[in-house]
């Protein structure tokens, strides 16, 4: 291993030294993967200070769950299946709450469940005399097993329930069959379950009043915050299009984390589900809502991602159809990016959109793509070279595309402000201004369509892409 | 529960009959929420009938498992550790080969170290007399816990070695706790360890001999059929997108999967690194390649969803100037669905992709977009209104990107190919006839570039994009 990666230095004679300065070598390389991984450790402790709190959280719980073994009182009353409290705890402390409570909530259920089967299938068993009853249990535990099993890859069940099918197959083939051997079953079980309850409950009990970490929160800000990447993509790109700015471009890729957000929001959200009501959030908040939003935003986020082709293969300076257009293209660019971070604000704060400054963003950067559509107009009548224009066309198009997705997502968001019953704005700044007509101007709402007018917006700012 | 989902008959007078109706009616329901389930359970067997043979073979491990507790002999030899059998082959045993062979060995090797390491921290404690000894066990079981359960969030642990830090901390505190009242602690462990590596042997051996599920071919595949998809939408969009076929929407929206397929391609490249050779697969097969070419796939479909964004919005017939550059974009679009057909039927079969006939329709594609170029050179002067062209012009420039893409992936597929040693291929068209140039159009391979001429296939298909 280390020769591989140690490059001898070169020209220099071999001595007889060699042993020792290997070693030397190793040690010293030794030293610098220790270094390594320590920094790295660090970082990852920085970057989420939360991580340093929930090991520490863990330790504590298994160190107080193990004090059972210690104190001789505590001793005597849970005995060997004291264990159990730890094996329980070890397995059900997860990083969020909701994680730790779908956990415990499953195992105590699914082990309750079970072991009333058990006694039940050992009972019936019995019946049947020594001989058969080896041979039924066997049964029994095939049949059963098998299809806990098979129920693991129904999508329902394995989104909630995956891990209390688990200490159901556990527990019952536990029970059933170590009561072949152990006639004090009942005894036993209520042990088990005593320290089961008292490990989950020590769980749920350190997972939730010591800097709780509550996975509604953790989607709540990830929705926020994808928005905002997204934001900072769209202001951003004008600049860097135009070669108006030279790029921050790690800021303008942060982006690229949303493309493979779904699979982290779902089981937010599934843990969520979950937690009971805490600061803002009441028991039952809308968290398919943001499931939505997350969809919609990932939505834009491809939209983005074709877009995100073009500044890679942009010139060193800017053909002269660029620059005619420049102007509305870079306004529709920076102020959808401003509308798509008022509506991450609108979030992350819990105030109703429909006051915030999106609209007014929304408003500007349509009148620049009228503006665009005039300049369009007169502009392209053959005096540019087609293979210059054919790009540039793509990322108006594209952009168009993505005020759109916008439209839609701040139509979502109105619509988790409706169910979470977000706080209207005291914004003045709207509320004195006669407000914008963006969203009116394609008529009165529909009451037919929930009083929105989505047909409306849809028409209005697709007019350039369709005509 | 019922009467939420189940609004009454309106106008009809309420008779004394209420009672015994609305229990024939809730039981009418159970019977149809029970067929509903019953059907959607058939049907996740049916679409992939090794779950059902997985269920069987997870109860056929129990069961087998389970007769240490049935048969005397064994019985007296592990004792009540044997329930520890069962809960190995219960956690262990998963669905892949790989899952399985990752989850054995981390919970062997952890559950040895760890056992080590308690017995070590106990010995150490006993030193320090029956006072200190509790004190100081309660602070090595904190700190290492602490820290192990601080480790699982360092990525290259939690991607191989998550389960067995969790085992480790489990199996520390266990062993290092109940040492403090159970003397017999070594032979407790051999009994422990070896109920453990039988359970673990069991699963293992099942997993691998009954019908077993290899998550590296499962990846392969995977790989394979999400080209496919997009080949399938690629070669669909074209007769869509001008009216020629009323479009099977279905097969067309198949490629959204791939959108969403980082987390599943991950998992199986984690599983398949732990997993033994088989089949056309030596142990160490280029597992990350499969994942490199994943990602270019799905780059691909991200262009593609903004492709699918301009089907939504046609418009009843197709304009004039969709007429006219009908044919070439057509073509373009059929024929690079053809050649990422091919190239994902080069990786099913694994044959090198040069002998296959992917390389012909890259080059009618190109010729179609040379086409393209022309008839947009002499039409584009002003003889079309501009809001209907701009979405037009916008699919060709996408289309053109997605050209672009399947090069990159099909170089990603030559590297695989060289990487895994695929066949050439025998495929005597190609061999006679003379070879097309479109791979070597822009000069001989350059030899600084590994013989790839990636600049030159760069430029020759983003000639319409760029000019």
């Amino acid at each position: 291993m280390e020769n591989a990666s140690s490059p001898s230095p070169p020209q220099k004679p071999t001595t007889l030294l060699t042993f020792p300065k290997a070693l030397a070598t190793s040690s010293s390389k030794i030293k610098h993967v220790i270094v390594d991984f320590a920094i790295k450790a660090k970082s990852i402790g920085v970057d989420d200070p939360r991580r340093i709190v929930h090991s520490l959280k863990v330790a504590l719980a298994i160190t107080l769950v193990s004090m059972v073994y210690y104190l001789q009182p505590l001793y005597n009353g849970m005995g060997d299946a004291g264990m159990w409290a730890i094996l329980t705890v070890v397995v059900v402390f997860e990083y969020t709450v909701g994680a730790t409570l779908c956990k415990g909530m499953n195992r105590g259920l699914a082990t309750l469940l079970a072991g009333a089967l058990g006694i039940g299938a050992e009972s019936f068993a019995s019946l049947f005399g020594t001989t058969a009853k080896p041979i039924l249990l066997g049964c029994l535990v095939f049949v059963l097993v098998g299809a806990a099993t098979f129920s693991r890859f129904i999508p329902n069940i394995k989104r909630r329930y995956d891990y209390g099918v688990l200490i159901f197959i556990l527990t019952f083939s536990l029970v059933s069959v170590s009561g072949y051997r152990v006639e004090r079953i009942i005894e036993l079980a209520h042990k088990r379950l005593s320290t089961i309850l008292f490990g989950g409950a020590t769980c749920i009990i350190i997972s939730m009043c010591v800097c709780p970490v509550w996975a509604g929160e953790d989607l709540h800000q990830l929705i926020a915050e994808n928005l905002e990447k997204l934001a900072n993509f769209l202001e951003g790109f004008g600049g860097e299009y135009f070669r108006i700015t030279e790029g921050d471009k790690p800021s303008l890729a942060s982006y690229k984390s949303v493309l493979n957000s779904k699979a982290t929001e779902e089981s937010l959200a599934n843990f969520a589900w979950w937690e009971v009501g805490h600061g803002k959030f009441l028991f039952r908040h809308p968290w398919k809502q943001y499931l939505m939003i997350g969809a919609l935003t990932r939505q834009c986020a491809y939209h983005i991602e074709a877009l995100n082709g073009y500044l890679d293969r942009k010139t060193e300076a800017p053909s002269e159809f660029q620059k005619t257009i420049k102007e509305p293209c870079m306004k529709m660019s920076s102020e959808v990016g401003k509308a798509m971070k008022e509506l991450g604000l609108s979030i992350k704060l819990m105030m109703h959109p429909s006051g915030s400054a999106s609209a007014i963003h929304m408003e500007s950067c349509k009148k620049a793509k009228e503006e665009l559509n005039t300049i369009l107009q007169t502009v392209m009548v053959g005096e540019h070279d087609i293979s210059e224009t054919i790009p540039v066309i793509a990322v108006t198009s594209i952009l168009v595309d993505i005020i759109n997705r916008v439209e839609t997502i701040s139509e979502a968001i109105e619509e988790l402000a409706k169910q979470a019953q977000f706080k209207k704005s005291k914004n003045t700044k709207l509320d004195k201004k006669e407000k914008p007509n963006f969203l009116n101007d394609g008529g009165p709402p529909d009451p037919a369509n929930g009083g929105k007018n989505r047909e409306s917006v849809a028409i209005t700012v697709a007019s350039l892409n369709k005509g």
